[in-house]
């Protein structure tokens, strides 16, 4: 393994300390591990906050500033942080006017944050959770629930953090960001696994002209392998099953994301971002949201994730209003 | 090679008209390969140019924006753009105020960039070159016009961006500039080369424990092999060198950025990040601009390159001051 790294064991209170000295005017860290808006001081609104696992930067520090997350709580390495962790983080955003609580799903992810509703509900803190699943390699919509969640969080992010900036009440906040999850889906592909910055063990393997489409964020296999296709002829098999997935049809609005694992260049991403508009603009669909890059990484993982979401005016207007996190910053709506 | 992309011959083009869907309201493409700012209608101030070979996304198009570069002349990938394409970005870019044109000193770009100085003159443009030449490893201070331009021509961009929007003249937005360049530092480190997307051609090879100091922006060597080390002892080792070839003294003030090369994961360069500025807090030097993220890539390179600049507290308003640009978007002055 070939990584800057010092004692693994402090590898994830280092990466946070990296990243409060990077952007001090964004952030703090409050114990344990706990990344906080500075713009939360003085704030009277809703607030957004989230949970995961580290490894996968610039997720979701690099989210958190005014107009997106509030709290992130930060796990060890791909390992989500505790009910502890997660109440606290909750607590520290609260300002009185309720959070909205955004948990992956993934096993550790969601006991934490079950716990914590719990132990809001017996202090006063008014808190509702929204589950992203959208991986629709693990498991059809019908069984959503046996869905994981990969990058269709930090939409979500976005679009709720916007709905709290605006003022909106928890149960407006809560209501967009269901609405959000429920009609995104998200598929990744995967051609070269990365190794683990504490065990250093490769977490995928892969022959050398395979790619596997459903692989999951840690390598979890989806049963897609084959052969190694074009950035054209990918992008059309992936957004084939995007779209059936979410049944959208002619003269509907997506918000269409490409979000690179970690060592994929932003050259291919960009070829297969040109790849699924050009699949969009024949089946007649416009995309009012668009971005593209290394938005939630797997270490040096290849490979990419597309995101699909129905959109509608109103979730169009939200994700392009202003935000100050460093790693979404949007200057002004448009 | 594992890389998604489609015929080859069609690469850059495919990845320009990518990057014009991803970010449709930031800029257009026009002939040939030129990415143009489409804040610029109706602008009257001066213009940032700039030019380079593709690969390194998301440098330079991810720069053009308000606030930052007006026009990016892109070459084949790590090939600079000729002198044709090169005047064709100055005159589109031009409204009458004059161009400064920021050029890496790269023999291929140095070529371009003085025969399109040479044909402005001719017709009436007002233009102005300033060189970007801070690769440290690759020649001594005394001899500046034998370094390499590495990662230092984006804060070029970035802060005489903002002092043409600030409707300075062209005389002061390229002696800011030159200030700048004469300012700066960089040292690169590499522990794994890029292949070629084209020929498939491996850029640079290492053994499995080794890394090299001073590897230029294509795999060239800079004579600095040694054992992997630590982030802490890396961050140790570059900005000793760094801060010595800079004269740099207690109680100044200097721009820390660390740029990862391709696939060193964010999580890395935090720490990398956090190495550097435990070295200035030692030496009582304060980083009043700090960034830190995949800035000029070189493919799927894993490595990174530490830029370090003398400041002023003029310099450092007009880096954090507003920039529309889609990879380094500032929401507002601090």
């Amino acid at each position: 393994m070939k990584k800057f790294i010092n004692d693994p064991a402090d590898l994830v209170d280092e990466l946070l300390e990296g990243y409060a000295l990077a952007y001090p005017d964004a952030v703090t860290i409050e114990e344990p591990r706990i990344v906080l808006n500075r713009g939360l001081e003085g704030a009277d609104r809703v607030a957004i906050v989230s949970i995961g696992g580290s490894g996968h930067e610039p997720c979701a520090c690099g989210y958190v500033g005014d107009g997106m997350l509030d709290a992130f709580a930060a796990g060890d390495i791909f390992v989500a942080p505790g009910a502890d962790e997660t109440f606290r983080a909750v607590s520290l955003a609260d300002r009185g006017k309720g959070v909205l609580l955004v948990i992956l799903n993934h096993a550790g992810d969601l006991i934490s944050g079950r716990a914590t509703v719990e132990r809001c509900a017996g202090c006063g803190i008014d808190v509702r959770m929204v589950v992203v699943q959208d991986d629709i390699s693990t498991a059809p919509r019908t069984d959503s629930d046996n869905r994981r969640g990969l990058v269709g969080c930090v939409p979500i992010y976005k679009i709720a953090g916007a709905a709290a900036a605006q003022g909106m009440s928890l149960d407006e906040v809560a209501a967009i960001a269901q609405r959000l999850a429920d009609q995104m889906a998200t598929l990744a592909v995967g051609v070269r696994g990365a190794t683990h910055p504490v065990s250093g063990k490769l977490l995928a393997e892969f022959g050398e002209d395979d790619m596997e489409i459903g692989m999951g964020q840690h390598g979890e296999e989806g049963g897609g392998r084959m052969r190694l296709r074009s950035a054209d002829d990918t992008a059309r098999i992936m957004m084939g099953s995007l779209l059936a997935d979410l049944g959208i049809t002619a003269g509907e609005k997506v918000l269409l994301m490409v979000n690179g694992m970690g060592s994929t260049t932003m050259m291919e991403l960009l070829l297969v971002f040109r790849g699924c508009m050009r699949v969009l603009g024949e089946r007649s669909v416009e995309a009012v949201a668009r971005k593209v890059g290394n938005v939630l990484t797997v270490q040096e993982a290849a490979g990419f994730q597309i995101n699909l979401i129905r959109m509608d005016d109103e979730l169009a207007s939200l994700w392009n209003a202003p935000s100050s996190a460093p790693f979404f910053t949007v200057r002004s709506g448009s």
